[in-house]
């Protein structure tokens, strides 16, 4: 349990003059409470009021589990042949009576539960909104943070390694996605961040194709994106390598996307802003004639989640601070024929940044 | 694409007096359209007009495929420096003026996404929900899709024999899990329904246990739980067996639980309700004094996804059809001693139902 944080938001709910509220997605409540479950379609909720105790309400099978994760307030459980929005509506009420403004994460939960809320408490007033304070409760990470994120990140060099190894004429990129996947939960790694992102030559050109039984050739790249959850933290990352010899279209749109990269990375510190480093990354691509094929934002924010806050695109002038965490991933995706994507994260410090994953991202041509 | 469902939806716009519909859970989406993806926090949605075409709007980058995936209506994409919520409402407006009845999937859409709808759409009336209607309109499956059904099914069956190969003294149970996803993924099953569930000894007897470093001894019972998407549709099945001689004690539960599942399988036929089923099961279960450790509904309705519509749950009096699929999985947990759960999906057909995995459920003893 994350006690100082529940207090942060309790600071923000007395300012807000919010003296209710509603956590819901997973991933905050992991955050906050320390317990990590999936609910699937039953209700998982933290109730955090202004002034008293919060309490966690799970499905009954789930009690145990949560008390046993180290949250020391309440744990409320519901059987499948009960209404859960009952017991809730009656537990806010007889602990909390009847919220005045009850504050939501807006962007996790869903309209059929929100409008269970506002039909039992009609007088409510619903407008304020938590995603932000909870993503920016999570924008600037401890160094302890750091530590698993680190821990995270060298489970996806470790990841790289496995599928550089499976490389071999004639794999299929499924089989790779399967090795790589295999070894890493043998070595203990429960779940990854995202599915494994295995592509050869032109699937590669396709941002968000999918690893297939398409099978390895000479003279192709092969594109790696992929990330583990590590003690609850995420990492993200992804390498371009050539198997045998790279044509020359290949490495000159793999040099653009690396100097772009390292350009970006390089210019990471404090006071710059996200979208001063969007700028960096395109123009050295655009320069290079390839513009219209970085197809999308520079990057994302990381920790928690493999996507959060802040997003590293044009038009966001928030200014980069010590401790946030992010991805630099620029590509060039050229149709039916090359496509190539260099992705660290990075954790800023106070003159610079530290990478999260140490793969060598010179030009790799494996054999 | 689906254009027989799209019409059926149309139909019963037509009969609510709803205008628009918009999808936005990305399972039904797939289902309408054929497009299968996950968005993350970018937006995916399907709108669907009373009398003209729908439009699919999607992230630039996945354009091309969803025109590849079959869908013939017009896709719009947007760019990650663009709002695309902006987006949303000049198309809707341009291509069928505002909506004065527009109904949402409730159970998929978030809050903030809605409130972004009702701002722009300040006259139109939200109150309608499609979520209900996309369910039953999955609900009856047609012989297609029972023979894709029985194609997962048949993952399961080749997963539990993986599993159940893999069994020996000390492997771990994150060890099993990483050898039956490796050789499915090897074969092509490109994605697990749910993370697979190897459980051992005292940790099955948590009905959500989940996979760890805890290794198997002889005269542990070991829970596996596990299903594969294949096709789009999912399978989920629950073998449990004993490494070397089981005690009395699990042999009892074990025999209680196979005798319940049995029974609610056989009595599975066109008529029945939900709840009697969920009570036949119980019934025995309790009965044998195993009552209270039976703290979850008998089963749900699975398709296109793992859990759907319906619940076989006490409560739900909806009357069995011909085509549902739905899980039958009582189970018994006796906390710290012994946990059992015995699972198959089953599609229900004119007379009885045909049961979807067909790994044999008599206790296997493993050595």
């Amino acid at each position: 349990m994350n006690i100082k944080k529940i207090k942060e938001l309790q600071q923000w709910m007395k300012e807000a003059q919010v003296d209710l509220s509603y956590v819901s997605h997973p991933s905050s409540i992991a955050y906050l409470s320390g317990f990590e479950s999936d609910p699937h379609e039953r209700v998982l909720a933290l109730f955090i009021p202004c002034d008293k105790d919060p309490f966690l309400f799970t499905p009954a099978m789930e009690v145990a589990s949560a008390k046993a994760s180290g949250f020391s307030f309440d744990v409320i459980g519901y059987q499948d042949t009960q209404d859960p929005w009952q017991i809730i509506i009656q537990e806010i009420t007889n602990r909390y009576s009847i919220p005045q403004r009850m504050a939501l994460e807006k962007n996790a939960l869903v309209v059929d539960r929100f409008e269970r809320l506002t039909q039992a408490f009609t007088n409510t007033d619903f407008t304020a909104d938590i995603t932000n304070v909870l993503q920016k409760m999570q924008l600037i990470k401890t160094t302890d943070e750091l530590d698993t994120l680190l821990e995270a990140g060298n489970w996806a060099d470790v990841a790289f390694e496995i599928g550089f190894q499976a490389l071999k004429e004639n794999i299929s990129e499924q089989e790779v996605v399967a090795e790589i996947e295999y070894q890493l939960k043998r070595r203990g790694v429960a779940k990854m961040s995202f599915d494994t992102l295995v592509l050869f030559g032109e699937n590669a050109a396709n941002p968000h194709g999918t690893p297939g039984a398409l099978s390895l050739q000479a003279n192709q790249l092969a594109l790696f994106d992929l990330g583990v959850i590590w003690k609850g933290y995420c990492s993200d990352a992804t390498r371009t390598v050539a198997f045998k010899e790279p044509t020359q279209q290949q490495i000159t749109v793999y040099e653009t996307v690396l100097k772009a990269q390292q350009a970006a990375q390089a210019a990471v510190k404090p006071g710059i802003s996200a979208q001063e480093l969007d700028q960096i990354a395109r123009d050295i691509i655009t320069e290079a004639g390839f513009g219209p094929y970085f197809t999308h934002r520079l990057g994302h924010g990381i920790g928690t989640t493999v996507h959060e806050y802040p997003s590293i695109v044009a038009g966001n002038d928030l200014r980069i601070e010590e401790g946030m965490c992010f991805s630099i991933e620029p590509g060039i995706y050229i149709p039916n024929e090359v496509g190539v994507r260099i992705e660290d994260c990075v954790y800023v410090t106070k003159d610079g940044c530290i990478p999260l994953t140490k793969t060598p991202k010179a030009l790799q041509v494996l054999a």
